[in-house]
């Protein structure tokens, strides 16, 4: 491959990121120096919270930076290194970003197994998605058998696994999703106890009637009513995993917060936000555990696979519209 | 005393609770019965939480029902006793209401020592007042020594123990409360090492100037505004702590949430609630050592004091507009 094509920041969007934010651009890949390895991006990963990275406010990370390429996390084989101990043909995980062709230093790839899991599986279950559903359920959520474990953004790639992982771990999991097909797929292949349409209306009837029991974890991926909506649900002593807040990220201005968090009083709840990065030594704890409900069964996935890098815009503003069931990804290598 | 006043629900207030939210009342005290005295009221405390109790709604609390006699801590003495064990004269704090005498079961009395501190301070610093600053600020917001604590409703009867706490623990206390003389009262009354007058403007900018170092705990008793604003500086980890959101209590619709909250997961943050009533078996820990803190000086109180059982809707209405300085109190016997 003589040229590459790269996806660059052109401009910060307003609301959803149309075409004119991103610049593609093709050029000659640049050579691998010393510690340095060349990776062919197979697979990207699309995340909700790539969205705040292209706003210039101070985050848990900096801001992708206008010319820059985009970031994201993917998945690709080692085809030039110049690195000891990081061969050609190695399979790596690492931020390489919106492009087909990666130089990177070697200490930020991980290598990964192709014999525990197929590719994709890093970087979703086995991956950032999978740990943030384990660590924001586990660590920050602390469920107890036979609790009421309520997830918004069900159908989605970190609330798919969380519900999974409730039910393991022996408690009752509901999850909210938009749409009579993604309420189905929460039962059918989720799992999930019970499972809430909020696009079918009365979001609160619907709580009451699942979670009768109350809510004790609310994993919440999406903010807005449907926080509001849960805070009115939750029992004494109930934990409120903020992980994300998918309806909000396009707004231009910051959507009002949850109304009712003086439940959190009543109820001597809490509300707690992580970050998945924070876990970075225990990450082979989790991913041992997760590969093994993998490898017997108990732990399903599906992915949304777009082709073509030139779609990676498309991919992302899919996840918005709630386009996607399960991990969202994008064939670099097609 | 052939008859005594005492002051019931007429009706539910929206918004401030005006005057024709009660019914005065005289009529003859009913006499106690086995297991019961009967208690000649000295002062009555004066709460924001008061406010929800008034409202219709699922809370920590039943609503004081209409027609029953306005509930609200007090101390008095027993004037006529027909339970063991207290006798007449002793000084005892309970849930006597807004009336001039109250006829009680003797186990909902807790006795209290005339010799320790003076009867007011049963009602303040070592009642539920000072119980709500200890809890709130020791078990909920958990600060280490060298961290920032900023208080809302800092010159209140809880904001200024909580500071007092913060600094005999060994943080930086910041107080924000409203007009110059309270934000003067914050410094010189009651020790903050930086005071913000929020009614001033630029409440972003002041948070800023006094907390350099960020906010690792803010104690909140106001919400509103005061919350949004004390989010865009917390401190990575940082306790946020529930007390209360007195700016919106006499909304007649919830106000909006904190639009900031997603700062606690940019920041791995807690929002956490509590209620100080859960604390009852670890009182007696906390009254001693506040009792200490006050014999050697080092915890001072400010009283608000007003006359007459009558003046008690006045009171309360005093709080909502921030016209006390300290703990309100209503003294029934003049």
């Amino acid at each position: 491959m003589e040229t590459q094509l790269q996806i660059k920041l052109a401009r910060r969007p307003v609301g959803v990121p149309g075409d004119e934010t991103w610049e593609l651009e093709r050029s000659a890949p640049r050579p691998p120096e010393d510690g340095e390895v060349q990776v062919e991006v197979l697979y990207l990963s699309i995340d909700p919270a790539m969205r705040g990275w292209l706003n210039d406010v101070r985050s848990y990370i900096r801001p992708v930076a206008i010319g820059e390429v985009m970031r994201a996390m993917g998945i690709g084989r080692v085809v030039a290194s110049r690195a000891p101990g990081l061969e050609e043909g190695a399979l790596v995980v690492g931020t390489m970003g919106w492009q087909q062709l990666a130089t990177m230093k070697a200490e930020h790839l991980t290598p990964v197994s192709e014999a525990l899991a197929p590719p994709t599986t890093w970087l979703g279950v086995l991956g950032l998605t999978g740990l943030t559903a384990w660590f924001g359920l586990l660590d920050i959520g602390r469920p107890e058998p036979g609790q009421t474990v309520l997830v918004s953004g069900a159908a989605g790639a970190v609330g798919s696994v969380v519900g999974q992982i409730a039910r393991i771990k022996g408690c009752r999991a509901v999850g909210i999703a938009g749409g009579a097909d993604k309420r189905a797929a929460l039962l059918k292949d989720f799992g999930y106890d019970a499972a809430i349409d909020y696009k079918a209306g009365n979001l609160n009837e619907q709580i009451r009637g699942t979670c009768s029991e109350g809510i004790d974890v609310f994993f919440d991926n999406v903010g807005g009513p449907i926080l509001d909506a849960a805070l009115r649900r939750i029992n004494r002593g109930a934990r409120i995993v903020i992980c994300g807040a998918i309806s909000g990220y396009n707004a231009a201005t910051p959507p009002p917060g949850p109304a009712n968090y003086m439940s959190l009083l009543i109820n001597r709840a809490r509300m707690e936000g992580f970050v998945v990065f924070d876990y970075v030594d225990r990450y082979p704890e989790a991913i041992a555990e997760m590969a093994g409900w993998l490898a017997d069964g108990r732990l399903t996935h599906r992915e949304h696979i777009v082709e073509g890098l030139e779609s990676a815009p498309e991919a992302l503003r899919m996840l918005f519209a709630g386009a996607n069931q399960g991990k969202m990804l994008v064939k670099v290598k097609v």
